[in-house]
């Protein structure tokens, strides 16, 4: 850590900052400059990052050194991390797409939506059976029945469950069902939830939070990761800003740096990220050519129908249709689809 | 709501989107504009926000008519909501300060803290006992140790608890100590833990999300009164931006718009708005002269070797020195502290 | 335009805000709902727009139904804008790319650059002659002798000179020399500056604002078109967001938003979007697979020396490289570069 | 400036960084961390700023020691600047007021509406002649006419004119009439605008643009000051976020962070920073309480009949009410209006 000291800061004061920083065991390494003066900090950083260092008299400003996250960092470990689902791979050369409603209503409007994506080789299925909606009067999931009709699907077509986890005290029944568990964006830092996560041995799917920062994003993924689970998949959905033309403005270049700064897979969610299905070619096809490892997109059989987000999701139809889309796409960047 | 047709929609279109509304058991209501035929859906607006109409062919653009909010609104509950808890008015003239450690760290440290704010009046303490911290490897809070630290300082002031829940398992015991119970940030939109205190009977303080928009607070206010809890107070704590100065920039006109569009009271937490001690007092003089009926504040006896949040947290001194400018300011403003 | 009378608004404010409307020429449409009245004006909301109907008493809330930009909308001319520029096509299935350092700075550098760059088939060359610096410290352009290396370049390599005119005082000069006009983000309304290049025969290069919402883009666009200077492409930039890892956000989906919106020509600057070099190629990507017609990127023969902008500037072979990669997605979405 | 190097750096990468950093005349002094080796550059910054230092190889990042503003600096100038205009302190004890229309609209009004606010005590007329707008299709501002009613405004009342210079060709004609001149928000990073009022000895009101950092703010008010020009006042007006109840956010604690790190005054313009009459009050009580040493208010003798921005213009008679307010907010943070 970098200690820069306050233009005419007294002897005193830098005697009790260096005193402070030597007290919780680092060495000091001066450098006296020009205008200011500089102390290092020299050892084990996590140990200061937790003091008040900036508020002590005599200190101008303090500069962290080292990333905040360790086991997800590319640091750690150089090499790609690949999820491996019963022989299907995630952060692969392969593009996997994770398509379905955004919740589970019937039994029937499922099957169907899953067997149509089905045909492209799209082999997960996303379907939400508990919904975090932001009123308290909108349709909130069928629950457990919703992961039946999941699993019935699942039967039907041997595609695999992904499916968010809201409470820890669903956690048993997602377990059960799902091939891999969902935080959503409004559970990012929801940090027992993401040890509870962590403790288990399914991969999770992180969605970035609505204005969380990708060093945020990384730091929630430690969590997990610091409790054994390292089998992590990030994902972009959109962050807020203030234009309004889209529902979220989807953070392409976010994919590039999270793989400079990690090695975990990078899923983008164009659906949430846009709020538009006329908008979810466009975002798919930008975030293949950017780099990422998978999409999660929502289809529904009958989007006027929907109970939740018709407006941005695809008919089958149109997936399948993008779908192609995206093969000359992700072969235009040396991946497959 | 209202149907804006684009421009060159087809009779067909328009037929079909007019049968949809009143599939849906509203009436419609056309106004052929000099450039856009308007469609008015009148009836039950809640049936039709679920919808995806926007989606539509031949559909320009939707606009909801009501907010989505009810309970919480003014336009339900036109006089200002006041919390009386054990005689003590939260929303009324005299504005509540809550004050206190960011963490309980030590049975003398809070007492110490407790009784110095207390001299000021200050009958509200804060303390978490399960605290959110954006790194695993950070202090995550005393847990029920904690919660009995504060009933001591309790037992020996008769200051009133407000301390965070941050999951439901924690819910039993919170309860047992807490005489206010804060959703914070990070949970505003933690859904099921919002129906949760929705179904108890204490005071909720409910913070406002990172980069949530006051509708979406107000939303989130809803969930817990749609269960029965109708005791909630709204807190400003700041919003994301991109200056960086400060954490977060304060969103001080908030709390006059909180006011008109809902009856409940307005705290605001100035430490969390602006992350450094420095600035606290000018943002606590600008939220009491904005209209806040409240203010919660970080005090710790030894920010120094604070285990959180030290840098924003002020001295006792330095509290009470505050709590006298605040006087002045609020009483200018026809209010007293 | 629609008016949204508040709940309880009497029949005094309900006639004179009819009155209102009427007196300014507008029809008006009254729609009495089950829990608000709204009123419809019909006829020119051009003269609306400027009246604080929203303030009027019993008024809660206003909605213009019209889009604020005419010449420039998809509403006024369907079909695609292409501007040809001596047989060169923007906005056609070729995807034109605009390459060259931040600013001129030497003859012998710019004619390097250019040259290398041509080899690509690139044929637009950028560099700044009067450049806008944060600092006035810092190096703000060689004037017209850097408009001259630019001729040179062109003479050398027959390629056309894109570069940008930060004041009115120098668009007699600029206007001498180049053959696109770029109007920088921070002039995107400069509205003076606007009015002058709408009244010039030269094609203009409008990039977005730091902050600027998509319509408000298209809304300076308009005064560019309203002073009779039809050949205007859009450039996105990339927003300024709280995420601080790249210098702002690319907006990628603005990318369909505006194709939607506006027959105009859409570019992308992926440079000043990330602020990374090592970032340029997933962008420049993204941005073609998204649908942009064109890239402006910085490229610089010795970015290391760059007086500007180096460390988002590609070497001369790197872009070489980037180019080849681009073809290949550009085929992939059915276009050219 | 402080360079991180990244793990792993090699030798040579090092070899090379300091050869860079020696040979722009400056010292380097190395410290070996544990994880991490950093090189501390010790000469003018000012010289490396420029340089892309964080994009040679080896390089992790690059961390600047130094504010790059000097002369609007704390460090340069400790005592509060106080700007003296005919006897009239800005950034004194007293608190001045700004007030008037948006835009001058005609000679009654403006003169009804400076009488009246006059009546306050308040010495500072504000008006528009020269006006940004949004829409081409806007009324654009009387131009000198405008400047000729606000004369007659002065001679009527003794008051002091601030009004915008929005182009350099506007500049002597708006020097013969203006005390203060405004840079508008839009313009605030217009350069070579801010040069031209640099060189001239009227006391300048600088608006921070709609996404400015308080650091940009800050750089902008050094150009002036670079020029020869040092009185400046700071102008806060509110900052772009995802909030859509109030035109923008108003940033009340820019105030205190800007007179940490600068000596010059700040104004807060409630007006635009709400763009709602009703909330005016709320957000000049705290900007008072906060410190600003002055407030800009938009007062209109018709708001529902102004060109421009009527729904943001308080009455005259709310003005003089507002006033009596802020006298007791001043009083209680020991100042004066």
């Amino acid at each position: 850590m970098i200690i820069v000291l306050a233009k005419g800061a007294s002897d005193d004061e830098k005697r009790n900052i260096i005193k402070r920083i030597e007290g919780l065991g680092l060495a000091v390494h001066i450098s006296e400059g020009k205008e200011r003066t500089i102390i290092g900090a020299i050892g084990d950083e996590s140990i200061l990052i937790e003091k008040p260092i900036n508020s002590m008299p005599g200190v101008e400003s303090v500069m962290p050194i080292l990333k905040p996250y360790k086991l997800v960092s590319r640091d750690f470990q150089s090499e790609d991390t690949i999820i491996n689902i019963d022989g299907i791979e995630i952060g692969g050369k392969k593009i996997q797409c994770i398509a379905g409603p955004c919740s589970v209503e019937s039994e029937e409007g499922l099957l169907e939506t899953a067997k149509a994506v089905n045909t492209t080789g799209t082999v997960f299925l996303r379907g939400g059976a508990f919904k975090p909606r932001t009123s308290p009067y909108s349709f909130q999931g069928l629950g457990e029945q919703g992961l039946k009709f999941l699993k019935e699907a699942k039967d039907a077509t041997g595609m695999k469950i992904v499916t968010e986890l809201m409470d820890p005290r669903d956690l048993d029944v997602i377990y059960k069902y799902a091939d891999v568990i969902q935080i959503g964006a409004r559970n990012m830092q929801n940090f027992r939830l993401l040890k509870d996560v962590g403790g288990i041995d399914k991969p999770i799917l992180l969605k970035r939070g609505l204005s969380a920062t990708i060093k945020e994003l990384l730091m929630s993924a430690e969590y997990i990761a610091s409790e054994g689970n390292r089998r992590i998949m990030l994902c972009e959905r959109g962050i807020r800003t203030f234009e309004t033309e889209t529902r979220n403005t989807l953070d392409v270049t976010a994919i590039a740096v999270i793989k400079k700064l990690s090695h975990l897979p990078v899923i983008v969610d164009p659906s949430h990220a846009v709020g538009r299905w006329d908008l979810v070619a466009a975002a798919s096809k930008a975030a293949v050519a950017a780099g990422a490892d998978g999409l999660i997109i929502e289809v529904h059989n009958d989007p006027q129908n929907a109970l939740c987000d018709g407006s941005q999701s695809l008919k089958p139809e149109k997936y399948i249709a993008l779908y192609e889309e995206l093969k000359k796409v992700a072969a235009a960047v040396g991946r497959s689809l």
